[in-house]
């Protein structure tokens, strides 16, 4: 692969520690690593050049949280919900039924879509999960298919107890035939803690059978109510909790004194009406939070990282540097990826967006205004 | 121009009155007209055809509420306003003194770049306002240049008293020799009636002005605090009263009782964190409502008219159908223009979208996933 120069960048967001944004940057790609950063009158030459022309560059995206492995629409059930009327024919399990009727292909044109429509966005590294198939082959094939596609894979068969079947045998199923039918396929496991899903006992279960078969932990946790899946998150080591709307006190210094990493869902608090999560409070305890998208078809059907850290600074008060932290290294700390994943620095991998602003700050200052304009992606230009 | 057939449309919602969303339909575009919508079946020949793929169809956007005549940014005052800190540098002041400075083709790429950006996503009829002039001269060049690129002018020069002028002064200019110059390049006038701009005498000696030469009246009111700007704006018979997140039960009463539309600006109260509008309760009320951009480089720099809808549904608790009527017919109302502007009629304007998306309700379903996949404007497709 040809090395390429990048010159013309209005402001340069490294996101490395200590460093500021900068003007007057550039920065050279050699395969799939940047190969140095410094004052664009001293670059050195490459095989290419790319003309940014004053635009901002920026890591890209680390989404660490999505369900991108499904069929079927629920926007009956959404405008429902939104217009405060109760909707029977939805929830969770419609999207089973939709997701075990469907094909491989479709399943795969699907995900193909709506990865291609995250990049666009500037979106460049990429955590999907199982959890609409619910039985052990639907599940199996989840995995395979969300392996193709996404950069790393959750196996979340105890996403709900289907109907139907008793809450005992599930989690048998689950954290026997089920695991080991997706295990070559994934690399954590996560369980919806919750009422109406998994308890706490019945979750570190679940947990306990995915780290003896040699996965990392996640949890959906507090979403609801304080369902004590954050304690259990900690208790076990979980590279992240994700949800967080719900935190007493001592969750919060929990959080702040492990490496858990608390993950904010923010569309989601939107399109479902809860509680928004105490970001300040989290961050201002000394907590690791990540913001990823939760794109699925029932609860946050986005796969725009730019409106979650739009989301996160109006609403959520994080400050714009807080939320691009926690859109790219947060998200990669929640993935337990290396530390240089969410930054640009030379050696790192040369995953970086361009906007169509002379500076981050557009990110929150314009919201909804598409401004993605270039993506690179392992060092090829992919939008 | 040519005659076009536009097929293969997933979901037509034509907000004509009565009529619902509906599927298997088509349309046809002549001159810059409707000429027939129907099931498909049984559409005619046309010169041209368009395969919509299954994608929704919808009247193009009418963003009656716009500042465009502006040089500079304000990104690092949003920031700051974001973090919770003060910043002395900004303000309407600072945009005033760059646009001052600035030439007109640097105001004419300004505007024509932000009308291209709103038009990429949906916006087919827009008004604009002068108001970053505040002196005779660079008011009368801003209503100049406006009048060049949007498809209404509201003279704007009682946005606030420039700093040392005496109020009593500048009302007289603003009533006097402002009004005369922009007169030409004009169809309404608008004034900043809230504590710290003009009070309601004040207002009203500036809309008696404009009407007694012949404009339209448009009020900014009761954003800030019950600013008797919506009771002033109902008294003159003033098309609109905009922003309208301070409103008393006689204020919502007497709006649902007069042609006067109450114009909610979403995006402006979450880049500012002032409380939403009583929506629901305008429109329970049966108050003619409209959603606009109010894109301006301090408190709502969005030319997003699907972000504003977004937030409306999600956020405001308007339903994706009430949200749309307030995106199209309820500019068309704020701005006085024809019944079929903002619906899909046949003799109607051909200013119509078409999304990427089976259905109008995924601009809500989907937040910030951009979504405009082709737009015609006065029957020209422009995207």
């Amino acid at each position: 692969m040809a090395s390429e120069l990048i010159t013309g960048i209005g402001e340069l967001t490294t996101l490395a520690d200590g460093e500021e944004r900068r003007r007057d940057a550039a920065l050279v790609i050699d395969g799939d690593r940047i190969a140095w950063i410094g004052a664009a009158a001293s670059a050195p030459a490459a095989d290419r050049r790319f003309d940014a022309a004053g635009g901002a560059v920026l890591p890209g995206w680390v989404d660490s949280h999505s369900h991108l492995v499904f069929a079927g629409d629920r926007s009956a059930e959404f405008e429902e919900r939104m217009a405060g009327r109760a909707y029977s024919a939805g929830g969770i399990g419609a999207t089973v039924t939709a997701t075990r009727a469907a094909s491989d292909d479709d399943l795969r044109a699907n995900l193909r879509r709506l990865r291609a429509e995250a990049q666009r966005q500037g979106t460049t590294f990429l955590e999907t999960k199982t959890g609409y198939g619910l039985d052990v082959e639907t599940e199996r094939r989840s995995a395979e298919l969300a392996a193709e596609v996404a950069d790393v894979v959750t196996f979340l068969g105890a996403h709900v107890v289907p109907a139907g079947i008793d809450p005992r045998a599930y989690v048998d199923l689950v954290t026997g035939p089920m695991l080991e039918a997706v295990r070559p396929w994934v690399r954590f496991i996560d369980v919806f803690c919750e009422t109406g899903a998994f308890d706490v006992d019945q979750s570190r279960e679940v947990l306990a059978a995915g780290r003896a078969a040699g996965l990392g932990l996640r949890v959906h946790g507090n979403q609801l109510g304080e369902s004590g899946g954050v304690a259990l998150a900690i208790e076990l080591g979980a590279a992240s909790v994700d949800h967080c709307n719900h935190l007493s006190l001592a969750d919060i210094d929990a959080l702040a004194g492990s490496d858990t990493v608390a993950t904010l869902l923010p569309a989601t608090d939107l399109s479902t009406r809860e509680a928004f999560p105490p970001a300040r409070e989290l961050i201002d305890a000394g907590a690791t939070v990540a913001l990823a998208s939760n794109c699925n078809p029932g609860s946050s059907y986005t796969t725009s990282m730019p409106f979650c850290v739009a989301t996160a600074v109006l609403q959520l008060r994080l400050t714009l540097d807080e939320a691009l932290r926690a859109a790219t290294r947060g998200g990669a700390r929640a993935l337990r990826l290396s530390d240089d994943t969410g930054t640009l620095v030379v050696g790192g991998p040369a995953d970086l967006q361009l906007l169509d602003a002379p500076s981050v700050s557009h990110l929150a200052y314009r919201p909804g205004v598409p401004l993605t304009r270039a993506v690179w992606r392992k060092g090829a230009r992919v939008v």
